[in-house]
């Protein structure tokens, strides 16, 4: 039942982001088509569905909240176009990224060197992600063409660039710098606060959103609202425990990425990083020796699995995230049944056991 | 006076952006610092005052005003943050571009090679412009605690959004494309409509912001704005045909680039390419032998300079600025006289005539 009800949010997310006249004036074509390239692809749209199902959660008006669903999505999409260029990934969830997509316009088009194309795509990439800014808060303005006051709107508005675009782009900011540090020096600690910012400050946004819509304040004081924070926070973390397990012991197919990919581009996570901190000294050199691979084979992933179980860190990682479930459940426990706490409460249990 | 009268709105518009407190948590301190570095840097300062000066002229209350006039000059930064990555250019008006001084950053505390720092500092710089780009429109949405109602603060929201970055970022990325086409097939047509996106969109945006908040309306049928709009867009382009003769005929102390970068670097101007247009074969030749050079000795300079007054292209570009300015003038002169009307005149006068 889950799936269908994220699934009809993603057709009503795609149909309005189709009908909707912002990218139409964009030239040159080929950044237009940048602009709506990841907006238009099918995806779980869960932070959309976060904002219509808290906002039916309080008895909202859920078509009045869709804007604001569209506009969490076309946020999200702009900064992963700006991450994928940033990270130098050329897939997204398997698909070719929006830098690549320009980057073989331009090499199909100018008939220009590697670099030279490679550049194009990035050029045209960052300005796509601007546009996508804009975009979002074009849609989330629009609220008040489904009476949603203007004072709310500009109230919803302002969290989003004051308090979301900072965490989100101090977030991705942080996660650069780790880069450039030695990678036993960071801590599970910092790599968990990086998860709030780059993940859980827009599921908090989105779910918070639809809440406000439905109650008509923005008092974040509110005890609702908080209770609203404290189940999208344990979500984003659990949902981001869940790809990192999945990153290394999931299935390949379903998953889009190569397994151990995480491992090859020494990107931190909780579940690597504990792992490391339970090993002794001989093992964690095994397991910092994949770190930064060109590739990992069937082998060696193995290996790593094994380490990984060994140190206990994968039994950690499962704990933690059912005790997220556990807690995000918790957190909606005093609000009175309905359909929408239903689906909020299944939304959990699914990210928690998803396999891709 | 006009220089007194634009240095007094410069210090506000500094006062505003350092007491503003959008930054202050931004992480990591590096990222923090890139966001304020354009913003707190001294410039002419001019879309700020066409805000605060087009409010007065209708005898708006200046003050109301302020934010939206940070809000133009923060946004315009982000702008010049994401071009300077984009054109690779290292100085912004004399001074190291944000992504060059991101780039040292690295170099100095990471310790990595040239091209690792450098790919930190056009990461780091896109982040930078994005954040830039929330805090433009959190001044913005600022406006309601001055007393502008958020009807009108979110109607010049989406016109930020909808119209003006639309144009602009269509702008840059047109401007993007003209640098993979045949030089000599580029029209000035192409040009100067290319000047209206990325320059005359945001002069005309940041006049019509200031008209509207003094006249709390958003009727762009209104015939006040649209003499402002005529007002806006002249000046606009006669400022970047300024631009462009200062590139060539200035002088390089006062100019902060070198003369002649415009060739070096192949970009199009109304100036060359009406040079080239009028110039017979063998001289347009020789003129096209200097484009894209490395650099331009002092010789070569005079045998630019002496192929474009020969053409006429100088006289021609001299000419059409001043009937421009005269253009602007005359759009306001069905407004009553008062300070703000006598300093947009002035300020018409001096960008017609300056020598930086």
């Amino acid at each position: 039942m889950i799936l269908e009800e994220l699934n009809k949010v993603s057709d009503l997310i795609s149909e309005l982001i189709k009908n909707d006249d912002f990218p139409e004036k964009i030239e040159p074509v080929q950044l237009r088509d940048a602009v709506t390239l990841y907006p238009m692809r099918p995806g779980k749209r869960l932070r959309p569905a976060l904002v219509m199902w808290c906002c039916g959660l309080f008895n909202g008006d859920v078509k009045q909240a869709e804007y604001a669903a569209a506009a969490v999505e076309v946020y999200h999409n702009w900064t992963l176009v700006h991450d994928d260029i940033i990270d130098e990934d050329e897939l997204r969830r398997g698909l070719p990224a929006t830098h690549t997509v320009l980057e073989m316009y331009a090499r199909d088009n100018f008939h220009v060197d590697k670099k030279k194309a490679k550049k194009f795509g990035s050029d045209l990439a960052i300005l796509a992600g601007d546009l996508q800014h804009a975009w979002a808060m074009n849609f989330l303005l629009k609220l008040i063409q489904k009476g949603v006051s203007p004072s709310l709107v500009t109230a919803l508005c302002r969290n989003l660039c004051e308090m979301l675009s900072r965490e989100l782009v101090s977030g991705e900011a942080l996660d650069v710098d780790f880069s450039y540090r030695n990678f036993e020096k960071i801590t599970p600690e910092e790599v968990e606060r990086i998860i709030y910012l780059k993940t859980g400050a827009l599921l908090n946004y989105s779910a918070t959103t639809g809440a406000k819509i439905a109650l008509k304040i923005d008092n974040l004081q509110d005890k609702r609202l908080q209770k609203i924070t404290d189940f999208a926070t344990a979500v984003g973390t659990a949902f981001q425990l869940r790809d990192d397990w999945l990153g290394i012991f999931g299935e390949t197919e379903s998953f889009g990425k190569p397994l151990g990919s995480d491992i090859c581009s020494a990107k931190p996570t909780i579940l690597i990083l504990n792992t490391l901190r339970n090993l002794n000294k001989s093992d964690s050199n095994i397991l910092l020796s994949y770190v930064g691979s060109a590739e990992i084979s069937s082998g060696e992933l193995m290996k790593i699995r094994s380490l990984i179980i060994k140190s206990g860190a994968e039994k950690d990682v499962l704990e933690r995230s059912n005790n997220l479930r556990i807690y995000a459940k918790n957190s909606l426990s005093g609000f009175p049944d309905n359909k929408y706490k239903k689906l909020l409460l299944e939304l959990n249990d699914y990210l928690i056991n998803r396999n891709r």
